[in-house]
């Protein structure tokens, strides 16, 4: 257990559930978002509100934030970094750019504060359910303190390297999960349209190496069309932006990341950015000449 | 049980020990391999042997193929069904083309004979445990009559449609398999470049959505850069090309496949044809500017 007050910024559709299981595990939370709303119903579960984030960064010991991408977080954190106590730890869950995890680290370190990038995989379910993936990058002792926290929102938690290390993994785990959901779509057009029913294609590859968790937790969505997301298209869309950006600046290249990233880009010109990732399927289709 | 004698035709990597677990399940065995010396090491262990398919066709209720490519199928199947018993049945357990499956299987059906087409997933691993994915295609009433031969040699074992049907399953099994080993090396080749241990990558991302079973069954080759096979990539690029081919004919556009394919020709030309498909990691590192 984390003494003190704990901060929460970005009380969204992630960030919402994540906060009140941390209420229901006994901390005492500081909320602050935009929309006041949102903070407003977390204030009638007990939760305390802020109506600004330097008030907030002043009066917690520990502070979580989960926005939607690398310019909310870097505005975020440098106005938390303004009424940060001395000693507090900044935790960003949010998906954002590995460059910019490293360089607030260094600035919150500058005035004596800890950060840590932490994002997440396991969307709104595992949000929930307290079953995330999460994937720390930071200093040790601070993934220590943090510790206790994560257990109670994630299930599989690691401490993957220094900072940035956390953005980075979840860039990789963004490029297998677009491209997995894109593997499994080719297989499952090639199937159907050649007279194999796609829940028997789904059931035989369950069982050997192609065996994956996108085919196992899409397959309601791949079977019946029914694309409401979910993890949205714009989203991952993003994060494989990120990905590939941080690529280059380490020379590395990535061919089906950067095809398959066009891909979700067809997707939202589609109109489709809205729906869950998963629905490259349906380009995949329309590629094959079936009416969108 | 099926009563009578089992035929067996094919005996490699995967062929010897699927027919060792046939015989030890207390199947009478009949085989015929072109190299001598691997039906004369099953005969110590009590398989009948004979040297030419029309006698192997004469003498067996059922006949299980297991070669290496379509122009082997074509050539035995032939062969066997101017032996072949009225009312007796072949199953084609090799990896080989949905088209010519369908095709034989009408040779087969005007001789009275049935056919399958039952391709595995799995390896040798799977082979000599028997636990391989059986992917069959066929009429269900001989589906019915193999089924104890494969839950011998299989542990998920599906009837995924018509004549064709398994081969069709297998080439979209192979395209997921290819394409997810393609998408875990680009993780692991950013994560690594950009200070993340990859040990540590994959253990991030195995409990999320990016979860697959080549991370898990290639763990150890994609951190040791030890591609000793396993599967090869002559074989798996041989499988991409039954693919695309299949594709083309039903009007299937898979542009990731292709792509991918291209990099097991290039994977190939540079002399990697006899690793295992997992070396794919090499070229992605390669194409990052890393020594080969």
């Amino acid at each position: 257990m984390v003494s003190g007050k704990v901060g929460f910024v970005g009380l969204g559709i992630m960030g919402t559930p994540m906060a009140r299981n941390l209420m229901r595990a006994g901390y005492d939370l500081l909320v602050y978002n935009r929309s006041a709303r949102n903070a407003a119903r977390l204030a009638e579960e007990g939760a305390g509100v802020v109506d600004n984030l330097r008030e907030l960064a002043e009066r917690s010991s520990l502070i979580i934030t989960m926005l939607p991408g690398p310019p909310e977080v870097e505005e975020v954190t440098k106005n938390l970094l303004e009424g940060a106590i001395e000693g507090s730890l900044i935790i960003d869950m949010s998906t954002s750019s590995p460059v910019l995890a490293r360089e607030l680290a260094q600035s919150a370190r500058e005035r004596g504060v800890g950060m840590l990038d932490a994002p997440v995989s396991g969307g709104d379910v595992g949000a929930i359910e307290g079953t995330l993936s999460i994937m720390a990058g930071g200093a040790r002792e601070d993934f220590d303190r943090a510790s206790p926290l994560f257990e109670v929102m994630g299930g599989n938690v690691v401490h993957v390297g220094e900072a940035g290390a956390g953005q980075l993994t979840k860039a990789a785990n963004q490029i297998v999960v677009a491209i997995v959901m894109e593997a499994t779509s080719e297989a499952l057009v090639l199937a159907e349209r050649s007279g194999v029913e796609p829940q028997k294609l789904i059931e035989a590859l369950s069982g050997g190496l192609a065996a994956n968790k996108v085919m196992e937790l899409k397959r309601e969505k791949f079977l019946s069309h029914e694309f409401t997301p979910g993890g949205k298209v714009v989203y991952h869309l993003k994060d494989l932006g990120i990905a590939l950006e941080t690529a280059r600046e380490y020379g590395v290249s990535l061919p089906v990341t950067a095809l398959v990233k066009e891909m979700f880009v067809s997707l939202v010109a589609k109109g489709r950015g809205g729906w869950d990732h998963s629905a490259i399927l349906t380009l995949v289709e329309e590629l094959s000449g079936q009416e969108g």
